[in-house]
């Protein structure tokens, strides 16, 4: 491509690395920039700046955060005795959403992969038996993909918390909300079978 | 949604900002920035922001450049006297990668949209008319795109340029190189026939 403006071709080349962007695509959004006021472009540009130059890893649940402890953690009318254990903040993000869960995380920043050379020391494991050894916790929730890495994640960790009191419980898998039986893949729909549930009235509160 | 992270969420909505990115899009990278080197960071931010602050519009041919000439309008081996006008600096670009053309450009900035309130005073048709009443033009090429919009600023552009003593060209429409005549439309297929061209041996250099 031949840029009129080494400034221009500066600004693809960095919007171009960023994930799922290529270069005409850059293109376009650094021309949207130059369209902008330039306050907007300081805001955006100082946003993301600060976001990577402040942004920490809260030191109990590695969640990411503004604090030394985030907000979660930091919560004491949370349930700390129970524990869910995520790949990434953005499953915290999605459990969080869902309004249903008051109890703290453990974001594992990823999960054993061996063909990524992601092994268990590459993720918080350690971090949480030391959390569990330190604290009371009653139960831990595991909240990971259910992918071959996820179950080799799930099976490692089961291991490695065998030795404590703990009750270890996995989220639940089966037909989503909607949808129709009939579609549904045949793993999903015999996990559904055999985790079957006592079936109580909408609304019963039970 | 639920951020856990302040700086998480100003990110999340500066990047959302951006045309074609989503909040969950917007997310994702955010969440790759937090995890690039600091470095990576700084240089993203500091080439948007420069981007914004120091490019300037060529005061000759309105295309963005990083001085007040650009460097097309600044070659003095291009040839002056052949002016095209186009409707925004990709198309610069697209023309000038094609390597088939030495005159210089006119960036219109737009073109004539009523149902979007853009009029022929918020194009940069004044200072194309300026251009060619001060300097020797010899011919005005329109490489305007072949929209209601397009034909309706050609028109418009038509009727300014004709007191001038110059020669008014159009790109020529036809079928694509390597596209199946079967295929074509036939609005293109019926102007390639009208404005059909002698033949000429490939290679022979006519």
């Amino acid at each position: 491509m031949n840029y009129s403006s080494k400034l221009l071709e500066s600004a693809v080349n960095e919007l171009s690395r960023l994930p799922g962007i290529g270069r005409k695509t850059a293109l376009r959004l650094a021309l949207h920039l130059v369209r902008q006021d330039e306050e907007a472009v300081v805001a955006f540009s100082g946003a993301v700046l600060k976001l990577r130059q402040e942004i920490q890893r809260c030191s109990q649940c590695h969640n990411i955060s503004d604090n030394e402890i985030c907000d979660i953690c930091a919560n004491i009318k949370r349930d700390h005795q129970l524990v869910c254990v995520v790949q990434d903040i953005r499953d915290v993000m999605a459990i969080e959403n869902t309004g249903q869960y008051n109890g703290v995380y453990h974001v594992l920043n990823g999960i054993i992969s061996p063909i990524d050379g992601i092994g268990p020391e590459d993720l918080t494991i350690n971090s949480l038996l030391e959390k569990i050894s330190r604290e009371p916790v009653r139960e831990v929730i595991l909240a990971l993909p259910t992918t071959v890495e996820g179950d080799t994640t799930n099976y490692y960790l089961s291991r490695k918390l065998a030795p404590f009191q703990i009750i270890l419980t996995a989220i639940a898998r089966g037909i989503a909300i909607g949808d129709d039986i009939e579609f549904a893949d045949e793993i999903t729909l015999g996990r559904s079978i055999i985790n079957r549930v006592p079936f109580t009235i909408p609304g019963s509160g039970v």
